[in-house]
């Protein structure tokens, strides 16, 4: 056959737009996305076409894929967010978006008749994934800080105490990476005596170092998750949007049952899956291990502390919630904004110091932030 | 930050991997995948997380991403599907099950009691896409070829004629490659005079070269459709599963005023969106244009024709569709459809002739066949 061969106009625009990348990935402190991560090693396996079709427990006929290495990725997430013993199952997903659909649509398909709780801060996504589940939902208050407020969050499941409830917990939420306090949502079922629940974790952002954080937020399966999704390409950093979803093995059986009659074993959401994220996150996981893992953390939790302690003492009321490494403040002039990517929400902007950010890093970003101020 | 670096063992289940990859893309006849792809020129971009956020029609504040090539990409198709002027929209998404979904999706906002109706050979993810969407069905039986039995059909919706109609058309089933006559379907429709109804056709595989075929076959937006999917990793190739959903702008509007509620123009199913995947197709699509296309599925009919031939020839009753490159015949040995790995459904196997497969190939599969046959 043919070898493909650009037009050169085509290929001035193909090297256009790498310029443009290379740029404006350097200075982005707006989103959650680690951009350190190394992994030339895996290119040789972008030459075939990777699917891990279906089921990643389930054996296919299809062999060019990487399901070794997905298992491998959702068994340490599964130890990492204590799931029950021999009652995990998972697999790596699109983004953290498809996670929670996941998780959702696992509770709707034991709860046909749930309601669905979750608070004000969660993410435009969950809303779309709900119309698409055709699922109806509840949006809670949030406490000033971004977390869920328990006390309407009680009564309003007290108003409903018919039906099963199913809650969407933010573990980080996009704007001020708050945590919806699991525990605590848990203590609220009992005092209602709700009999039918399901909580699903969404960990996009936090949830890959919730663990490691002393007190450790509650927020896993031990704490009383049901299930609980978390972004690939966000604290681990892949080139590709990815994901993992965990759930509890035994409700994806009643799943599985459910979709049998179409004669399928595939509990997933999509069919043909991406074959190279998985790998991926296996290379990230098995060449960073816990402690790699960890290390990251603490960097940038260190660096999250590092920038508040800096925009104070230049005047500016930065905060962060405990645990955090998302840093807000009031919108800064356009300017700035537009030069760090800033995403703004009713007045307030943040920096998120993912694993690649540095001293020097929030240094700059300091003082473009504080000359902008003199200007104005 | 410290670097990635691999465990000896790991690296070795590394290199293992990539031995087994290269060894089973090789002997590879039973999936419609293309092999043939060289994307190495993008290589370089896969240091950088490119995320096509949202809609790629909505301009997004996340700048790293190849959202320019993706409205090629897409419009590119429109026009090739004849999709009416002035009133398309479309996205990549991460593969054909997720344009079906999207198209059902289109569907079920549009008409909200509708029933839908899909033939037995249509692929399981769209049962899969129908209970997640919460929408009910009828299945159609088939014709002997695969194709939807028009009879039937007609019966069916004759005996729900107060419901509005949805129908995904199959343009090539799994099987065997049968198309769905949309222009008759819509026959139908008319003849019954349903005033409410949406045709998506799932043209996975053949979608990508119906449009070549003469005569063409009736199957796009000027045939009857509201919405056609594609993948991408099939009949063009990428190491990455993808795929296009071209839909009517005007429906996708409608729907977009329904989500908007919730805040977002995003109307998408996933949030971040692999960019990745979008500049390999703007690749393979800018380098071959539509001539090589068409001279892809030139050959690839022409292998077609040629392995029914050679079969026929040695007395094995394989036939095709017309215009098809799926060959069907009755199940080989066990060791024969190990080594091609050939799916197997009700005694019949297949092979897909993708624009890769050479004559030598086809010689090759032949002689392991009549080979093992005379062993029996």
């Amino acid at each position: 056959m043919k070898k493909y061969r650009l037009a050169a106009a085509d290929a001035a625009s193909l090297n256009e737009l790498l310029t443009q990348v290379q740029t404006q990935t350097r200075d982005f402190l707006g989103y959650p996305v680690s951009k350190d991560f190394d992994y030339s090693p895996l290119l040789p396996f972008l030459q075939y076409p990777l699917n891990n079709l279906g089921d990643p427990f389930v054996p296919s006929t299809y062999a060019v894929g990487s399901r070794e290495m997905e298992k491998q990725v959702v068994s340490f997430f599964a130890d990492l967010f204590r799931a029950p013993e021999n009652n995990w199952w998972g697999y790596v997903t699109n983004g953290g978006s498809e996670g929670n659909l996941y998780g959702l649509y696992l509770a709707r398909e034991l709860y046909p008749k749930g309601m669905v709780y979750y608070s004000e801060a969660t993410h435009y996504s969950v809303q779309k994934n709900l119309h698409l589940l055709n699922m109806p939902g509840i949006i809670i208050r949030t406490l000033p800080n971004g977390e869920i407020d328990y006390g309407d969050l009680e009564n309003t499941i007290c108003m409903n105490r018919h039906l099963p409830v199913i809650i969407l917990a933010n573990i980080g939420t996009t704007m001020t990476e708050a945590r919806d306090d699991v525990k605590r949502i848990m203590g609220i079922l009992k005092h209602l005596a709700i009999p039918h629940y399901y909580i699903h974790a969404d960990g996009a952002l936090s949830g890959c170092y919730s663990a490691f954080l002393e007190p450790r937020p509650a927020f896993d399966f031990a704490d009383g998750a049901d299930s609980i999704a978390i972004s690939g390409h966000k604290f681990i950093g892949s080139p590709i949007p990815c994901g993992v979803v965990v759930a509890k093995k035994s409700n994806r059986d009643r799943i599985a049952r459910s979709v049998s009659y179409i004669g399928s074993m595939d509990t997933t959401i999509t069919g043909s899956r991406n074959g190279h994220s998985p790998l991926f996150l296996w290379y990230a996981l098995k060449s960073l291990g816990r402690n790699g893992l960890k290390e990251r953390a603490m960097h940038s939790l260190a660096m999250a502390a590092y920038a508040v302690e800096r925009l104070n003492e230049n005047g500016i009321p930065a905060w962060r919630n405990p645990g955090a490494i998302t840093v807000v403040f009031p919108d800064p002039p356009a300017n700035v904004r537009r030069k760090w990517q800033l995403a703004s929400e009713s007045g307030c902007s943040h920096i998120i110091c993912m694993p690649n950010v540095s001293k020097e890093q929030v240094d700059e970003f300091v003082k473009s932030f504080v000359d902008a101020m003199a200007l104005v």
